[in-house]
């Protein structure tokens, strides 16, 4: 009998957890599903007799290590923050941890320790990161063996909604982290391209944006990640001389999206005085240069230059963000008035289908000829609680811990999923789940 | 006989050292000049009977502590973050300390402590801040004595360079740090206007200009400065409507400087790789967007839609960033860059004269009628020693001591120069060095 412990049971743990229960009975496991709050770890394990729902407070050192002391492997789907709490008793009860977050500097630290007491980190393990990994490490392995040399590599995912629920002038609703959407992009996006490092700083960063057509959908628009170059070395592509990374939205939304960065109203470093008092009009009023006339929506359209009944302009107003209702947080930052605003305009109905779409653009020089490899993911929801974001998170991890439980991972340490013995046999399972990359290769002319 | 420590001795400590050695043969002073290069301190003391240069370490607790005890009074030149030490020196043996930063949290919570130890820790004492406070509240306060309301504060300040010493397209050179004038205005800037907050957003700082015409010397632009609104306390004007803070420049100066915060290049949060093998024209490449043709030049003129040979375009050639110099500081960060690069173009000669500019405008109402003040103060450098910015920055420190000294000063705790009692005789003393505020009144018609 293994036992599987899960710490956080929120939306982004649903089709995880319905994953581990399903496999629970042939595979011989016991799922242990804590969160502070108990309701949300009952709703999701309610009449499994292979589960058990536990009220846990993390920041109770003894019933935490308590349960992970007991248990076989830890899946932590808490704020990455918190994940090092977690590590360090991973560690003292030589336990392996599954997580859906970026690596960070101290649970990188650990890798030498984990290696030596035998348990694996697997980080990175969910969509992006994680399946965007794996996909990727499997066409460049394979064009490698093939000895092929690659020349560009541009990768993009986004988390949206699917066309048959969409009914707002955005295209878009929130799937995962509101404040990560509302915060994206700040500070300094950094690529290469054809051997040349590039920066696009934030006031341009939803300016200098990319068309990419996505077979079986049509065009998406991208804007560039923070971080492309890390990359390099993730997927051992240090010589390469085009990498780049962006975050896929519905054409419009960027430059819709780059008001609210132009008015600086996704500035989270300052809070509006009296802001519990002014309406959302009051607010943007206070964010137009002088000399502009007429009513809020007049002196926006102005300061853009766009028609007042332009697309652009609709989808703004359709926020409420001109309307005079007041905004009724005190000590808000503007990040805060806007996300609090948004997560109800952009809230999924229960039965809203997101979808999420990854696609991987590589070129590469094999043989003395250029070709170019496609590959593109579409995943849709069954609805807003198994959402195809909760899906493409949450069964590369459940996967992932299947196989670490039947001692199919031989790897230890602190790693992400770009070894073959992971990715394979995920990459496979997830395709029984519906998740499957289409790939498509064409020849180029050796010229361009 | 009374002893006068000066920690730091910098160029921009010249005039305050020059102002206390006239006067210690007949005030009976011993002055002290502490730096960490005694050649500085020598060179400012030397063949002065009353003045002494000594090595000074700050971080040596034994040598700075023997220092402070025995002196009168303290003032330290040195970067603000590195006061909070002196201060608390200045408690333990109870002595007075001038400075001209801003306060900060930490000092400012000394203020109690302070005052029950019968010493004065007098801040803001230089030009902007210092001069700026005391010449407004020296308006302020008669206005309001004469039963004016006031309606409207504006006040503006710019280290500049005097035309005839002005060599360069942007009419601008350094005379104060160059790192504050890189970084100015990151964050947002916040005033009031007609009674509603407004926020500037950095990407348009430059761009939402002002601009002054001033008596005496003719027009400049002026950008808001960060926070205006906390000078609704300091002065005492918590209900008014309209208060703002800017800083000067010549015309064309801010459009230029718009062109390094659109490019990014501004930024001190993130470090270039391979910086110290690229060509400024190398690194500038890396921010212009893609899709534009031809060479560094014509890339960066089609990006801001301009003629090559505009004055724009004139600006941003003359400071060599199109150049193919190799950048050569290892690990820069954008802002890095550019202060190396701006330090060599913008740096004064031997014998060029600089020039301060601070206008104060304010819109009052007395016995129903609207009236308007400007008060203008030019004031010119003699030389890359004894500049205007070290005049204005040095003499109000030295007359204070010499106030604080003559026992004229009652004030004690943690204060800036905004009671009568200090900023009458300053300003007083200032006039006697041609420091003087030139002032216009006008009657506005009651509509306006």
């Amino acid at each position: 009998m293994k036992q599987i412990l899960i710490i956080g049971a929120g939306r982004s743990a649903s089709s995880l957890i319905r994953y581990l229960l399903e496999h629970a009975e042939t595979e011989g496991w016991t799922i242990i599903v804590g969160d502070v709050s108990v309701e949300l770890a009952l709703e999701k394990t309610a009449g499994q007799k292979h589960a058990k729902a536990i009220q846990l407070d993390v920041n109770n050192d003894i019933q935490r290590e308590g349960l992970i002391k007991q248990a076989d492997v830890i899946i932590s789907m808490l704020p990455a923050f918190m994940h090092f709490t977690i590590a360090k008793d991973c560690l003292k009860y030589r336990k392996h941890l599954i997580t859906a977050s970026y690596i960070s500097k101290e649970i990188r630290d650990l890798h030498d320790e984990a290696k030596q007491k035998g348990v694996l980190f697997l980080n990175e393990a969910g969509l992006d990161p994680g399946i965007d990994h794996m996909s990727a490490m499997q066409i460049i392995d394979r064009m490698k063996q093939q000895g092929g040399r690659l020349i560009s590599f541009k990768s993009y995912c986004g988390g949206l909604i699917s066309p048959e629920s969409n009914d707002n002038p955005w295209n878009y609703k929130f799937t995962w982290n509101p404040r990560n959407v509302i915060l994206a992009g700040q500070g300094i996006a950094q690529y290469i391209d054809n051997g040349r490092y590039k920066y696009i700083p934030y006031n341009r960063l939803f300016s200098d944006i990319e068309l990419i057509s996505v077979e079986g959908y049509g065009q998406l628009e991208a804007y560039a990640n923070r971080d492309s170059l890390a990359y390099r070395k993730v997927y051992g592509l240090q010589q390469i001389p085009t990498l780049l990374r962006g975050t896929l939205r519905n054409p419009g939304f960027c430059e819709a999206w780059n008001v609210f960065v132009r008015l600086g109203l996704t500035d989270d470093t300052y809070t509006i005085d009296d802001s519990e008092k002014l309406t959302y009009a009051d607010w943007i009023n206070s964010y137009l240069p002088k000399g502009t006339k007429g009513n809020t929506e007049q002196r926006l359209s102005a300061f853009l230059g766009e028609q007042e009944t332009s697309a652009l302009m609709q989808k703004i107003k359709w926020t409420g963000i001109l309307e005079n209702e007041t905004i009724k947080i005190p000590k808000a930052t503007p990040a805060g008035i806007l996300q609090e605003l948004l997560e109800r305009k952009w809230k999924l109905k229960e039965d809203d289908i997101d979808m999420i779409v990854m696609v991987h653009k590589f070129v590469y020089e094999m043989a003395g000829l250029k070709k170019e490899i496609h590959s593109a993911l579409i995943v849709k929801g069954e609805n807003a609680m198994h959402t195809a974001m909760a899906k493409t998170v949450g069964l590369p991890m459940g996967i992932a811990v299947k196989l670490l439980l039947q001692n199919r991972i031989k790897e230890r340490g602190v790693v992400v999923p770009t070894e073959k013995e992971i990715y394979e046999p995920v990459l496979k399972e997830l395709g029984t789940y519906g998740i499957n990359f289409i790939e498509t290769e064409r020849s180029l002319s050796s010229k361009e």
